[in-house]
């Protein structure tokens, strides 16, 4: 492709991608497809010959979009968004042009030192201590990765990266038992096994019981095990509650325990000064992670992670090889070695344009509208005759149920809001996703889509009562 | 940002990517700013009220970029190439308006079934045996961690994933003495120590001695260790060299041990078919990991993962919350259970592009092209009275030095060679990188950009020449 054609194509896709987003929520929100549909109009053997983009484009918008599952429609209600806003898109169209592979200073300084930049400015944007340095990952199932990595170093003197585990050294983790699955994962991909880590008791409102976990901590140690670290959740994935950070982290310092905050979600919140109190405590913590991709309107994947302990990050992580020294490597940061891949994308400039381009008033107005769609939406479920809440909301989850006059087993409950939220999905005009809360099957809504209004919200929840309605109970 | 301002903008944004995918030999190619020269130029706390576009654009401009290498440049030389091109760059543009996030067949089934047909196509592309199924991973240093992982809960029947190391097994990996530093960091992650990695000596050629392999697997078994598994290279980072997989192989398979192919960069030229004899032997492999970011002009990051036993894969990573739970579980892939991150990119777009506007032709002409210049770039050097190639040149990285009549000691020659890599960068025409081979410092040149042309070479050769004149010996 020559670069006059590509000129004319990207201009086409600029028309093309403007008018999506204008008209996003006219998709059907979940795609509709069967299973195998999309692939079987996919060639199996690759072309031969050289095909012009025209029929490329064609086949995105014929074959590809169908089969898409429209993320950023304002009635997308599902898990938690990954939500991206127009200066974020403009950034990423810059950060594909330039095609830096931004390992290590000397490979683009400019996105290694606007990359420090940023951290520092959503450190100030939320609150969190001077003592904590950023690094972005990929993921918050990347950065709680790192987070466990470091605390097995800590506490083994690096030994476990020296020589594996010694046999005298049996590690224990603790999280609540609503924590997020990326802890089990991370717990075993460190080499820890699954049977280390001790589901906490929650209270009734899902949020870790401190009382519990210090049980559990002494418990393990008075067995002969090494409490390694504590994973607490600012917003549990299920339905936002808040883990009581000031209790945990006390217990943390007591038991000389490590101590990271999966905020993935709820931690942009911070940016609001009268949402700050959710994480008192938070200086006690060794580590924390929040996702400006899924609820700062910057394009998926960008995890904000930080650490007090910036030495023990990179002297968990750091390699260097020959064909990586450099001469600078005594002055500037390398981010390779904050993390566990090598190669990395230029991903500050997208954060660096919306921060920018919002501004901390805009970005905080937009939460504040998020949260107060929520709060009316939650007074509407309270207020209904026949849906119930299950759940406080902390912030702009809602997790509720269809619950009829007369019908009160549970499992019957279960069925019937399983089939409510399928026939909702299935009608296109919105999505969103279950969790199961002590046993019962709850709808799950999040209202926190860049673009999201009060008419989104009240036609979807029109859809999900007319709905509820027709199921034969 | 309102849409049409999005649009207003993003048209400016592609005039702006085009002219510099037109100019973009006129940077110079190695940033060279000072440490900390980019981050005074941006404020230390971030704007309260929203910002112009036109000021970030700006600023864009003018602090950034004297901040970026520019790796798309012909005459980026370094390390290996991130390559991308017109059509990857025109995919990375939709999948950023889109902005689905890929985790699940339910969350984009056109992701999902893209994804599994663009590594049928790969497969097929490079000769790779059917029996090897792919996924795309972000980096080969996530794909190898993701090999050692499988082979280390293959090995322990899923031992270490549910109660960690049982202190009766002792396990050893092991790569050649010139292997990526990733799997030195990744068997590290897995808890298994850097001790526990055999670095087994190489040829002359820098490459894997089968019979030092075998020999070190059978010592340690006598040791009471567990041979875990064994990394090959198919193309060194130093210098491309190439294990002799057959060999290799029919070892792992005496020894049951674990066989994962490095092929990061090398990989891509198994879509020359007169290239393959060189992965002759990768069907006794359990795993390989190739890089489209690197030298298949696909957006960095997008690395190709093959295994045989997806199953095994799968039961290393999966976990399934109540939240995650659909009822098209059981028919459909869902990529989140093939690797570390729960949260996915849509890669898989950028690949279907650059394979169908290059179509295999175009693709296998680009890579010829490359190892035809390096070619006749080793025959300049050959031919030169001071200058000399310090290994042979499988495929098209070069590893050479000056080395002037009357100058023999190593020490010397290496002082004199990084000094010259130094003035040569510090020119801006040209990027270069280096390794050390034997202790010998290598001036390393990769020639693999996506528009890199003869003059690109014989122009950066006679920069090089010239500098090499200048130096005091």
């Amino acid at each position: 492709m020559k670069s006059s054609e590509f000129r004319t194509h990207a201009h086409e896709l600029v028309d093309w991608m403007a008018d999506y987003l204008e008209k996003v929520d006219s998709y059907p929100v979940r795609s509709a497809v069967a299973p195998r549909s999309i692939i079987r109009q996919i060639p199996s053997t690759p072309p031969e010959e050289a095909e012009p983009f025209d029929a490329l484009f064609r086949d995105f918008k014929s074959v590809i979009l169908p089969g898409i599952t429209h993320w950023q429609s304002p009635t997308f209600f599902g898990y938690f968004p990954a939500n991206s806003s127009p200066p974020s898109v403009l950034a990423e169209m810059l950060t594909a042009t330039l095609g830096a592979q931004c390992m290590s200073w000397v490979t683009s300084p400019a996105a290694t030192e606007l990359e420090e930049r940023m951290m520092e400015w959503l450190r100030i944007m939320t609150g969190l201590p001077a003592e904590f340095t950023g690094v972005i990952q990929d993921t918050a199932s990347t950065a709680t990765l790192c987070s466990i990595l470091t605390a097995r170093e800590v506490a083994s003197q690096y030994a476990v990266n020296q020589m594996g585990f010694p046999p005298s050294m049996r590690f224990t983790c603790y999280a609540s038992a609503e924590a997020h699955s990326s802890i089990e994962k991370g717990i075993k991909i460190a080499g820890l096994g699954r049977e280390s880590l001790r589901k906490i008791p929650v209270d009734r409102e899902f949020a870790m019981v401190p009382g519990a976990l210090e049980k559990a901590i002494e418990e393990d140690r008075q067995r002969g095990f090494t409490p390694l670290c504590v994973v607490a959740a600012l917003g549990t994935t299920g339905s936002t509650a808040i883990d009581p950070l000031r209790s945990i982290g006390e217990i943390c310092k007591r038991q000389r325990t490590w101590l990271h905050v999966d905020a993935a979600y709820a931690g942009s919140a911070l940016i609001l000064p009268e949402k700050r109190r959710m994480a008192d405590g938070v200086e006690l913590a060794d580590s924390l992670v929040f996702n400006p991709h899924k609820w700062l309107f910057t394009n998926f994947d960008c995890s904000a992670y930080f650490v007090k302990d910036v030495g023990a990050l990179v002297r968990t992580f750091e390699i260097l090889p020959e064909y990586l020294k450099t001469s600078e490597s005594e002055r500037v940061n390398n981010y390779r070695d904050w993390g566990i891949q090598l190669g990395r994308r230029f991903r500050a400039l997208k954060l660096w344009f919306v921060i920018r381009s919002y501004g901390i008033r805009g970005l905080q107005e937009k939460l504040r509208h998020h949260l107060a769609l929520a709060a009316a939406q939650a007074e509407r479920i309270r207020s209904s005759a026949d849906f119930e809440l299950l759940v406080p909301v902390p912030l702009n989850t809602l997790c509720f149920r269809y619950h009829p006059a007369g019908t009160d087993d549970t499992e019957t409950l279960n069925r019937l809001n399983e089939a409510l939220l399928e026939q909702v999905n299935r009608t296109g005009r919105a999505f969103l996703t279950h969790t199961k809360l002590n046993g019962s099957f709850a709808i799950r809504m999040v209202i926190g889509q860049t673009e999201v209004r009060e008419s989104h919200v009240t036609q979807t929840w029109k859809v999900i009562q007319e709905t509820a309605h027709t199921l034969p109970t």
